[in-house]
């Protein structure tokens, strides 16, 4: 293969980076690295060597986010932005986050050894909290710099009643200040954001890259069914109000809808049965639905015909129903402009062109607010993430290089 | 109505018995009482104080049992033996077990103040264990009566790690003598044990009492289906493994197949889904199955039937399941010609003639060994047992004293 960057040789740099950033772990048994924590500072400081040797300039943000900076043909031009974060779950994979901020800082560093500087500057922002653990909110580092965080986020608490902002100024942050982390719009072209797929989609097509649609829009429900405990030996089949039968239909419900409807998902990942002893007619089940989709009108059809299929399966049981909606988050919609111009530079380097949703939250949705924003996702083993088994394959680390590179080289501002 | 035997006035009695009994627990907040406790000796020592009040002679046999004798016309004849369980579930009733002895005494005292004396002699015991809750094995007290208790059975722990043996000990018995328990078949004519039906059958049918045809067989399984773990977004519905879906299926499966074949129920009381999470598509459930049946080979038939249909569900859907069958029980019959004469003097009662299955579990299962057994249902409200909401209306309490009298006073031993 043509390979005029060596990007095969600069991959491998990604894989060695990824291994040592990964083993920065607040737990010795597994990676786990939230926010504003020492581990924090170890890892935005070691990127920040990596991002430093790429030949950027660099700084910590005002929330904790590490930025490195690559100018243009001249200071202050408008940028390019890049990101993702360097936060993880707890007993974490090595890859969600992190392979987005390294893969963006390796091209940087390509562009830095063979002297190009183009007629925008790059910027990379290594987002310090995406996940949402320590404090159980999301995006904070991404709305920072968005410019939509909220001074409520800072009155948020961990388990130990530490608010971010006392944790903040424990890291050396003011948290007075963190409106200084804001980007100007008009100072920023697009964003973004390469992540591994965390899902089994372009394993399955057999390609290494893929450009995203959207950010799938999520409706979230808890459900309640109340039966009749009683007796397994002593109430006869027609005497039965079973809540477990009842939530079993249900649970085929939502399968078969999101199923015979294009480009949704839905699971019952959660179902607890009372009393829940082998020889007790289910008395109450609780279950979670989670629905998603890249398209708001899709998710709400769907939506309207399961919860209408679950009150009609309790009605002719005879079942009281309660349903709950917990959480709606809408779609954000990849910049048509943007994600083709991801989509060409992929067709380009593999002769292949591939888009898919991601169903996943990620960084970009906060950008949104920002600027333009756009996503490539590289294959990962098995749709595996979130776990320690999570892997990436070095040559479709090198195949994202070569796509990312054709993407900058060739990147125009949009035309307005 | 004619009640020669005041039994509307003795059944005021035997409800006050049944208050004073259920105060009897090891836990002040509800009604627990198991084997070999200080509380089974209060229990046992306040149901001596009644049977010797209603004229009989009383002993603690081997195993804990209280044991009432009420002779017939002569000493020492054969014995018309009734009894019920003294011990309880956790967070019990107060009549589950209880009211078949205490009903029995009654019947006893309204004989002996009326000075009757019969060509049998009535035996009463008071079993000490039949629920299991101590040592996590059923029918201890009736399987001592019945000859049938196993050496193996007095090396059972507790939670404490104490066997039955030294429990048994600590409680004042010898447990080197626990066969002086055992009746003799030639001394005992037959075995009726009243007790509340523990479901709704009676009280939908609008019938205070009925005659027990056979207490259920059970089988039982441990279920685990395999799925694939995955992030509930990025995995499109095509490409999953949802244990819990094809759960689901099963649950409804042993709904359908025991609604559809008479005289069986089956229930799924237990469901576990692992990991339990709201965005994450389930990667294994856990259930058990618990199918009952008055007729064993009925029984067979379904639970072939229910076997066949998971293993179809799960190979269409690709997932591995493994089915443990972790109990199997025979049925009980009750003696046609023992059942008929508790069914006759229902008839001659109350003008209408029941006969149920009991689906649950009774000492009478172990008394099968020493005689012909035969139970009298009582009406229970809303079906409900196991629980402190366990009622029973004192109207019926009295029906069931005059079947019972009725049952004893024409009760003739089989013809061989």
């Amino acid at each position: 293969m043509n390979d005029p960057d060596n990007a095969a040789a600069v991959a491998e740099t990604v894989m060695a980076w990824a291994d040592e950033l990964g083993k920065i772990s607040e737990d010795p048994d597994c990676l786990t690295r939230t926010y504003l924590t020492p581990e924090h500072r170890q890892a935005v400081e070691l990127v920040q060597s990596w991002m430093e040797e790429s030949g950027m300039t660099t700084r910590l943000d005002a929330v904790g986010n590490m930025v490195g900076r690559y100018e243009g043909s001249e200071p202050g031009l408008p940028t390019l932005l890049f990101g993702s974060h360097l936060d993880t779950v707890r007993d974490a994979g090595q890859y969600d986050g992190a392979l987005g901020v390294l893969l963006a800082a390796a091209c940087v560093g390509v562009l830095h050894r063979a002297g190009e500087r183009l007629p925008f500057a790059i910027d990379i922002v290594g987002f310090a909290e995406e996940e949402g653990v320590r404090f159980r909110s999301t995006l904070i580092g991404s709305s920072a710099v968005a410019g939509t965080l909220q001074d409520s986020d800072l009155t948020l608490t961990d388990e130990d009643g530490v608010t971010v902002a006392e944790a903040m100024h424990d890291f050396g942050l003011d948290p007075e200040r963190v409106g200084d982390a804001a980007y100007k719009p008009d100072d920023v072209l697009a964003y973004v954001e390469a992540h591994i797929e965390q899902g089994p989609v372009l394993e399955n097509a057999g390609l290494a890259v893929g450009a995203v649609t959207a950010i799938a829009g999520i409706s979230r429900f808890h459900v309640t069914i109340t039966g009749v405990a009683g007796h397994a030996g002593t109430v006869p089949m027609g005497l039965r109000q079973d809540a477990l039968a009842a939530a079993a239909e249900c649970v085929l419900a939502v399968e078969t809808v999101c199923t015979e409807t294009q480009g949704m998902v839905g699971t019952v990942g959660r179902l607890d049965v009372s009393p829940g002893a082998d020889n007790v007619i289910p008395g109450a089940v609780k279950f979670g639905i989670d629905m998603r989709s890249g398209d708001d009108a899709v998710r709400a059809q769907a939506v309207d015909d399961v919860l209408s299929r679950l009150r009609n399966i309790c009605e002719r049981r005879g079942l009281p129903i309660d349903i709950v909606k917990t959480h709606e988050n809408p779609s954000t919609t990849c910049a048509p402009w943007l994600r083709d111009r991801i989509a060409d530079a992929i067709e380009t380097e593999t002769a292949t062109r591939h888009l898919l949703p991601s169903g996943a939250g990620h960084d970009a949705m906060a950008l949104t607010g920002l600027a333009d924003v756009a996503m490539l996702f590289l294959r990962c083993t098995g749709g595996i993430s979130h776990n320690p088994d999570e892997a990436v394959a070095t040559d479709d680390v090198a195949c994202a290089l070569r796509v990312l590179l054709r993407f900058i080289r060739d990147f125009q501002p949009k035309a307005d």
